[in-house]
């Protein structure tokens, strides 16, 4: 399964109404659209605007609304962190304060915060007996768990989403959330404390740059209680990604997590390991997951120059490194997790291209991967509709009646 | 409604990549599909792999994951046993066991079975107070019925589904079914007493074929409470059917079932029959199914030449007769129940297609019935979707609003 993040968009007036995936040169993909059959796919369902997370867990046979209570516990997962049940998680942020107001979300972009993670987790274990787990992950990037009795996940967010704000109150949003909120109070008062003379600001000082002073909380969820990938499939399954929010949905559901080297989550990613990655873990997986997130990111920034050249460029070379390398006893599925049109720089409703190719699958008449894919014989299906279908064409499902 | 039981496919490597409904030659059929509206159907939902029975259920209109609790009813149904709400059924096999060892699950085909089943329901009428319903079918086949209170549907069979191995326990799944695994137990020792020394057997012998000495029990499921048919939708219907399971459905729905002579389940059956039954039922019916089993059967055994021959040489003409008499007041509707691929000889969730003629209903471009009818106009519907469909194009449902 190839999930291009964010490549489904809108045709684009500036190179005749075509849409990225319609304008790029990508004979790899086209192969599996022309050996395939092919439609289009609401990932959750038609006009519910999906994220990537929810995504995934629809495409991977997971209902989102049963299983997701925010993205903490993937962003938590996603870190490295060993959540259980009914942790309480947070996606955290380091972020500059300056009179009480947030000045920089991201800390200059501070890029190392292994050390004043480490701080924060020494100096801060329990707040009124429940577990205090902070971890750092790429960049500005880090989550907080909180593991105990009688905690809840339904509290507001502290990250202002804008700058020149003071950072917002975490309010309860229920009667049994008010302990939840004043540890969360006091864990980021500490976390000030720890950060304010931390050496590794003196040191950001000196250089001119802003203070990673504060953290910025958001995404509260309490850790869905899933069933493992392998025992609901039977199949033993590997997802490649460099996406912590993707790798910890990995993780919650049992698979193995595989961020190749040099990989990240944008244009620079370096595809070609995540090609060798995914030929390796061929070779002792029943499933694979392929996550491409650099297409995604450069919607965000509105640059379809950019998206073009990354699939002509990038992508499709690396997807050709991978077909060579699948044999009869895999289905390829091709498609995205959700549309994010260059002209919202967000993330849409809009359906996103599929292609499935599989020894003696069903065929028609669809030639390249694209938003035209709704021609072809899979017409329009739900993102909870893929993997039973796909498991069927693997002959793995059971028959239900005589 | 015409139903081609199991005539979906996938593309088959030695005639082109066609596949049999494809490579046939059908004019009559392709004139529905011409002067129609067409699409495909997942009969159950896209990748759940249907039986027989769920799927014609769900076709016509009743929710099989509410009213299929197994196939014991609908094969009692079938065999003339006038089923009652709750009671407990199951599908039975004649067998031949030696040395404790199933050696043969149909004891030998057995073909005439009226006699032996006769002395079983003669020697076995009541066990613990519950009374046991036991009835021939065609073939090896039987249905038995076990009808009294605090029973349970509840209970693994003890057909072994293989040779060479003991009959299986029937082992009770809740508390609740412990009575009833007794009584079943009782009636198998009871029953293979009474064919130990019957005459059946004896003559059996002398012709060196292999006793009928024990029944294999399947498919265990209580009775559904179902609306029926001409109450639901205001029809008066016929069913036309040589395949007990799908007799049964129409008998529990409270369908007229016509089983017209010379009529198999097979490549052999007299379709030139069928079709003067469906005629006939057409004059005095507002609903016919016309149910045509053969090509399953040749899909099971993966003989593609005797799919397409059967196609083109006895389904096509009995339809061509059929057509004949079909008026303006009728909606034609040919479809499959599910798709049986050649390629696995089972099965699978592969949607069918679907053409529905009718005086003044829209039509598309579509020109010949075969799984590219997701070119029409229908695109991809439900099973559950077919019915409401229809009754709509004989306007006979009712407005929900104003």
């Amino acid at each position: 399964m190839i999930i291009l993040d964010g490549v489904g968009d809108r045709p684009i007036k500036k190179i005749g109404k075509k849409t990225p995936l319609e304008k790029a040169n990508t004979p790899n993909l086209d192969k599996i659209a022309k050996n395939g059959i092919n439609g289009i796919m609401d990932p959750i369902s038609p006009g519910t605007r999906p994220g990537s997370d929810t995504a995934h867990l629809s495409l991977l046979g997971y209902k989102p609304k049963e299983t997701y209570r925010g993205r903490g516990p993937f962003e938590a997962a996603g870190t490295g962190i060993d959540i259980k049940e009914n942790d309480i998680c947070f996606r955290v942020n380091y972020a500059t304060k300056k009179d009480n107001k947030i000045i920089d979300r991201r800390a200059n972009r501070i890029k190392k915060t292994k050390e004043i993670s480490k701080s924060i987790k020494n100096n801060i274990k329990n707040i009124e007996g429940t577990e205090i787990i902070f971890k750092d992950s790429t960049a500005h990037r880090a989550a907080l768990v909180l593991r105990g009795e009688e905690l809840s996940d339904k509290i507001t967010r502290s990250d202002p989403k804008e700058t020149n704000k003071p950072p917002e109150k975490m309010e309860p949003l229920e009667k049994d959330a008010e302990k939840t909120a004043r540890i969360l109070k006091k864990f980021i008062q500490r976390a000030e404390r720890v950060l304010k003379n931390h050496p590794a600001n003196k040191k950001r000082k000196k250089q001119n740059k802003l203070p990673a002073n504060t953290l910025l909380l958001r995404g509260a969820g309490k850790t869905p209680d899933v069933q493992n990938f392998q025992k609901k499939y039977g199949l033993k399954g590997t997802i490649i990604s460099a996406t912590g929010l993707i790798q910890g949905i990995g993780k919650i559901i049992g698979l193995d997590v595989v961020q190749p080297k040099g990989t990240t989550c944008g244009y620079d990613s370096n595809l070609n390991n995540k090609s060798k990655a995914t030929k390796k873990a061929l070779k002792n997986n029943d499933f694979v997951l392929l996550h491409i997130k650099g297409g995604d990111e450069v919607s965000h920034d509105g640059d379809y120059k950019k998206k073009i050249d990354f699939l002509e460029n990038k992508v499709d070379s690396a997807i050709g490194n991978v077909l060579e390398s699948i044999n009869n006893r895999f289905l390829t599925i091709l498609t995205a997790d959700h549309s994010t049109p260059i002209s919202i720089k967000d993330h849409s409703a809009d359906p996103v291209p599929l292609s499935i190719m599989g020894e003696g699958t069903r065929t028609d008449e669809v030639k390249s991967f694209d938003e035209n894919t709704y021609q072809g014989g899979l017409c329009r299906i739900k993102g909870k509709n893929l993997f039973p279908i796909s498991l069927d064409l693997i002959n793995k499902t059971h028959k239900f009646g005589a």
